[in-house]
């Protein structure tokens, strides 16, 4: 049994506690929170909620501790910082910062003899290693990563920081015409605008000037500027009920080609439908905390990513199974 | 510089050879084969064409034998052989004698300190290790693999072996309505006869007997008799004019779910859409080869499969790189 620890409890530890009971060689041992555990009812029966401050006194009892935190803030100190006493793995997102963050991480796993795992979910994760795969097989070629329907949850958010906004979700969609290009073989140029659209559902507040909060939204820079964006204003109750849900998803394509002269087109494609962004990412993090455990049993230590795991630690199959009904 | 040998020299061959000239690691050293060397005529200049009963007096000028042979025959003596003095990978695709396969290939590698891998492509192969990361992330749920629309030369065989036909083209076409219901999430059990339709051109004989011909096909036992399948006769003129490539693909589909009861929905789907299958199942071989190279200088022998593979071993790009632009 390997004893699982969880780090924070927002929607991606939730998700982390729900894929543990779906496997069953894995257990939780504790959840952690900097808030008052008393105030932290979670799903799982005769589990314990500590205090992070005493995650510490944990060392012996937990075989890999699962980060469920931020990668702006949360991560870049916390996973590290964790690395020194526990064998670790997040889900740290933010792609420019992934080699200093690997650095760090790598740092402070191989000086303790740990072993962590980093950006493992799906972008970065199965999508990063979809597009290793395509690209080693097809080398002369071309990666698309397209993203959505899905509620993004950044864009939301910073929707929710305009004055006047009482609530906002955002979809990203990808362009059909776009993909339909792509998986044609023409390795088109596109551009941000001609990959993907963004559309938003807002929630106004009572006298707020809606077309302000519009041209605000449109202009954003980075956000939603470079995108056709689509405002739609709605009320409370229909956010309640038809955006309560974190749904998610997209698409890695590669388009090559093979032959002595390249007369050959090939397409790879790799599409996930989520209709819960958080729980398919901790799905991904305890599959991946089970690699990295029987890595750490071989004798592995410091940081690694999903580019490491060889598929066949992923599994709690026999070597047997897997030939037998797998390959 | 990964010196490869190519035993065999059919389209599989002929699709190593376009690809190793696409990897810029690699270089062609010798194609071995049981014909006359000089009746064949190979594409890279300047290597040598060996007759395969030679091929011992290569023993250290090869760092990775690929081997093209046929699955039925060839392989099961073939590979076991030639691990004993070299490294070897191939594409063995008997499902059902995998165990025995990778038993005989094991014990003759480990004998004689050579890294051998079978079983490389896409199915089994690529297909495989998705269905291996689709089942450890979504431990709940269920696989479906769909295949085509493309040529079946197994099928394409059986039916050139009934009299009166002088050439055929069998076409695998997976069932629309199937796709979707698994796509959909409804997890349906689907007989054979629902997930896949076989559509052949058959070219006969003058005078002979077409509705024979088409019944003889239509109820082949394991073939066809399953399925539903369309016979329709053309010339060799069409034959050559439309189906003379070897185009192939399909799905694999993983439809499960995640949460607490099991409320979310998950699908992860893997699709390849090829114009020519033997190229590239080549290709997957020689990103394969590279990677049973590095793993063979890390101190591993004996047989492997691509659950064994740690993707990053696949490519020739540095981990730098690889963080930085692909994770």
């Amino acid at each position: 049994m390997i004893r699982i620890g969880i780090v924070g409890y927002g929607n991606l530890a939730k998700g982390v506690e729900c894929a543990i009971r779906q496997n069953p060689d894995m257990k939780l041992a504790a959840v952690f929170t900097r808030r008052d555990p008393a105030t932290v009812k979670i799903l799982t029966p005769d589990v314990p909620v500590c205090l992070s401050s005493e995650i510490h006194q944990w060392k012996d009892k937990i075989d890999m501790m699962i980060l469920c935190g931020g990668s702006a803030t949360d991560l870049p100190e916390m996973t590290p910082e964790l690395a020194r006493d526990f064998n670790v793995i997040d889900s740290f997102d933010t792609h420019a910062n992934i080699p200093v963050h690997f650095a760090n991480v790598d740092k402070a796993a191989s000086e303790n003899g740990n072993i962590a795992m980093i950006s493992l979910g799906w972008d970065p994760g199965l999508f990063s290693v979809n597009r290793l795969y395509a690209s080693a097989v097809l080398p002369q070629g071309k990666d698309y990563t397209f993203w959505g329907k899905g509620v993004s949850q950044g864009h939301s958010d910073a929707i929710r920081r305009i004055p006047g906004v009482l609530d906002a979700r955002q979809y990203t969609i990808p362009v059909p015409e776009a993909m339909d290009q792509v998986r044609s073989g023409s390795n088109p140029e596109l551009t941000t605008r001609q990959k993907h659209t963004r559309y938003c559902y807002v929630v106004a507040e009572e006298g707020a000037d809606k077309a302000v909060i519009e041209k605000t939204i449109k202009e954003m820079p980075n956000y939603f500027a470079d995108y056709d964006t689509t405002v739609e204003f709605i009320t409370a109750d229909e956010m309640k009920q038809n955006h309560s849900g974190l749904p998610h998803g997209g698409s890695v394509i590669r388009s090559g080609i093979t032959g002595w002269d390249g007369e050959c087109h090939q397409t790879i494609e790799y599409k996930l439908t989520l209709e819960s962004n958080p729980q398919f990412t901790a799905s991904v993090l305890v599959a991946c905390a089970r690699a990295a455990m029987k890595m750490k049993n071989r004798g592995n230590t410091g940081c690694y990513t999903i580019f490491d795991i060889a598929p066949a630690d992923l599994t709690s199959m026999s070597r047997e199974d897997m030939l037998a009904h797998m390959l």
